[in-house]
Order: C-alpha cells, then sequence, then structure tokens
C-alpha cells in the first residue's frame, strides 16, 4: 500500500479524461493534476519544444511527493516520454501503450486507425509501439489538427465539428480500420461525432481512459495501491485559473472550486 | 535619418500581414521580426499572461538596436500595450489606434465593428478608443476565437470558414456596421470569407496594414526613415523555423531561407 498521489499532466484540459476515469476505477486515490493551458497546444509544436515542455511538466510534479506520473497527453507521451523516460528516477507511462495494447486486442480485421496531433502522428511512435505487439497489424495513420481548437472552443457537435471530421476521417474509413485509437486526450470529446462518421462497427479506444485503467493493473502489481476509501485531487494550471475551474467543474460533474492553482512552469 | 531596424512582434504569423505592408511602403527599412510561435496563440489566455508575453517580446526586440517597434498583434495591442506602455524608453505603437482612427474617419453610419480574440475584445480597449476619438460612435465588438486556428491550419476558404465565420459575424450583420475593424493580424488572411458575408457595401479595415502606414507617418514627423533604397529583414521565432520559413515565403512571395532564427524567449 502507498497512500501518495497519482501525478497526472496534460497541454491543456484533455487530460480530465484520464483523472474522470482514475476517479472511477481507482476512487481512494489522491490526484496532482498540472494542465499547460499557458502553453497549450502541444501538438502543433517541434520535437524539440514538445521534449522541453514535457521535462518541464515531469519536473514539476515530481516536486510533490508521488509515486506514478501519467502522461495523459497524445503528443507529450508519443513525442517525448519514449525519448526521455530514462532521465526520471520515477514510474512514468503514457497514453501509448495502454491505447495499442487494448485497440491490438480489439482488431478483428487487423487494421487500426490512429488520429492524433500532427506532433503525435510525425514521431511515428503508435505505428512503431503497434507493429511491435504484432508486425502484421496495418495501421494507418491520420494527424486532425482542427480537434484540439473545436473541443477548447466548444465545438463539440454540429455541422462544423462534422465537415471536419468526415474530411479528416474519411482516409481511415476508406482504408477500411475496424479500430480506431483517439490518440489525443481531448478527442473523446468529439466522440459522437467521430461514431458518427466511422460508423457502428468501429470500436474507437480511447487512450486516456486506457492509460487509467493500465496505471490500476500497474499500481496493483506493484501493490501501490492507496489503503483509502475516497481521495482528493489538487490541480495546478500554467493559465487562467477561473476558465479552468468552470471548465474542469462541468467536465468532471463536481466542483473543483479552491483546488485549482497557478504555477509558473517556466521556473522547472 | 536613421538606418537602424524596426522592431515587429505578433503571437505566431499574423504579424506578417504588417510587415508585408512596411516592405511596400518603406521598402529601405530593416526589420527584425519576432513571431512566438512557440506560444501562439495569445488570444485565449489571461490577461496577466499575455502582459507576461509581451513584456518579454518587447525585451528581446530591445536587444536590438531598434528605433522603432510595432506590435503587430490585436491582443498585445489591446491587452497589454496601454498598461505597459511607459515601462519602457521606446517608441511602440501598436494596430489600436491606426485601426480605430482609420475606422473612424471611414464610416458613414456611424457604426463600427471590432472583431478579435477573446482578450482583445476583453480588454474594452477598441470600444475606448473609438469612443475617445468621438463619443458619438456606436460599437459592436465579437469574439472571433476559431480564426486563428482557421488560418493556422490553411481554412481560409471553403464551407468550414464561410460557416464558422458567418456565425460570428451575424451580429454584426444585424447591428448594421458600415465598417469593420479586422482587429487580429491573421484575419486579413480570411478576407474573402468575411467579405462576402458582410457584403460589398462594408469597409474593413485591416489593422495590422494600417499599423504599417501610421508607423510611417511616426517616423517621418521624427525623421527617422532611414536613407537606404533597399532594407532586409530578420526572423526570430521561438519555435519550428523550418516551418515559419516555409510558411512566411509563402505569405511574403519571397524565400526567407537563412534568415529565420530560433530564440529562447523565456530567457527574456
Amino acid at each position: 500500500m502507498d497512500n501518495r498521489p497519482i501525478g497526472i499532466f496534460d497541454s491543456g484540459l484533455g487530460g480530465l479524461t484520464c483523472v474522470k476515469k482514475v476517479m472511477e476505477i481507482m476512487p481512494g486515490e489522491d490526484i496532482i493534476y498540472f494542465g499547460d493551458t499557458g502553453r497549450v497546444p502541444y501538438g502543433s509544436r517541434s520535437a524539440d519544444t514538445i521534449l522541453k515542455y514535457t521535462r518541464q511538466d515531469i519536473r514539476f510534479l515530481e516536486t510533490f511527493d508521488i509515486k506514478f506520473i501519467i502522461i495523459a497527453c497524445g503528443t507529450a507521451s508519443s513525442a517525448a516520454l519514449p525519448f526521455i523516460r530514462s532521465e526520471f528516477d520515477m514510474d512514468i507511462e503514457g497514453v501509448l501503450d495502454p491505447a495499442c495494447k487494448k485497440a491490438a486486442a480489439l482488431t478483428q480485421s487487423g487494421k487500426i486507425g490512429v488520429i492524433g496531433t500532427h506532433g503525435t502522428v510525425r514521431s511515428g511512435k503508435y505505428l512503431q509501439t503497434l507493429k511491435r505487439i504484432d508486425s502484421g497489424l496495418e495501421v494507418y495513420s491520420k494527424a486532425c489538427p482542427m480537434f484540439v481548437p473545436l473541443v477548447e472552443n466548444g465545438y463539440t457537435d454540429g455541422e462544423v465539428a462534422r465537415l471536419i471530421a468526415a474530411e479528416y476521417l474519411q482516409p481511415l474509413k476508406d482504408a477500411g480500420v475496424d479500430t480506431l485509437i483517439l490518440g489525443c486526450t481531448h478527442y473523446p470529446l468529439l466522440r459522437g461525432v467521430i461514431h458518427d462518421i466511422m460508423g457502428e462497427q468501429v470500436q474507437l479506444v480511447d487512450a486516456g481512459a486506457e492509460a487509467a485503467v493500465y496505471a490500476k493493473q500497474k499500481l496493483e502489481e506493484k501493490d501501490l495501491l492507496c489503503s483509502r476509501g475516497y481521495g482528493a485531487a489538487q490541480y495546478y494550471v500554467s493559465d487562467a485559473v477561473d476558465n479552468f475551474t468552470e471548465i474542469a467543474g462541468m467536465f468532471l460533474e463536481k466542483s473543483v472550486d479552491g483546488s485549482v492553482h497557478l504555477v509558473n512552469i517556466e521556473n522547472y
């Protein structure tokens, strides 16, 4: 047993899809969340900048006495974590491995689609990880750079979201994928639109939620789950505390008033 | 006469609409441009963060021996410059005053529309500046937060841009404005769509271009124009040199190869 908190971070709000799942399946755990709202989005930045920002985010979480880090950001998980894991003396898991394992287990046809940011797709890490699990898998990747702005501006339904999603997803439909990894933690907020376009027969893998499930397994294996029945969460952001408080409250369906704090991430 | 360069900055690429105008009307001037591509967009950030980023951008440009700064960013011009101008011992002009003067001179009906980012509209500075010029003006402001992502992702035409623009601009059409200030330097790239929706009778004011015209007047008044016939530009960005080089080249219709450099803006 280990009652120290779990650290979770994302470039912004998307990682709350992972927080929600952690609260659901590990309700006793304390959580320290960091959302880099002052530098969001990560997905359109260069590989070097994504590396730098990810290192700072991890160093900030390390200042708390945490037992485990979940990178609930598709871009940082794929474009940074594989390159910097060895720099840190800490258990760190991203969304990459959990999502790939789930997708490989689900697919019948062996054709898997991956959608994510430019940074995620450019890294090629989803393709590489799926091929390592099963070299016979066919993987089709597609960057969807407008999805994060759509979500951050509330366009999660309606004609605009549908038009953009239809354009991005057409090549994956044409390829005949039967499983689609939502490789960015913002994308589950567009699940309805994505589901409508891809059709009933295509299974959607929520990378953030899978990371929470995977983290629970890891913590169980190492006997690091907490011994309490009810945990608490503290949220840190690099900009606009009020804005985050409002959206996080709606998203998590409970008030986070008083537990959101500002941090100067450039100091880490 | 003063042959020192002019400094120009924006949160990203939008300020190139101002650079282009400066090159056209003051072809002899040397230019130092900074695009904060590692922290774009500014318009969705808090007032405090916009202030901090703007101070860093000015401090960086001050490290060159420049004679004048143009803030070619609608958000920094309205949400930061009015509050920090007195901190710097340097001639600094934003897009706010030039655009307001132009719009006030153009309007027949006295009804002026202003579109910009959340940060710009929240600052209330366009309204305040127009009212100071003529208290009888009626001003209608509208934040258009999806316009920057549309431009940065190449959606400057077509159905998606039209749908979003129609939604944002409808209240301004309903109000009967005859002059519309494009208060963000990204927006001229959506000029065709905006023009189609607003109609022939509405005059569009390009804040970035007006800032260039205004800067020329100021430099003439103070006898600070350069004495050469042909100037050169150097570009500094806080991320992704290659990406900027490609887009800036297309935008300015000439190669900027070899003149784009990376800077760590957090050090300023």
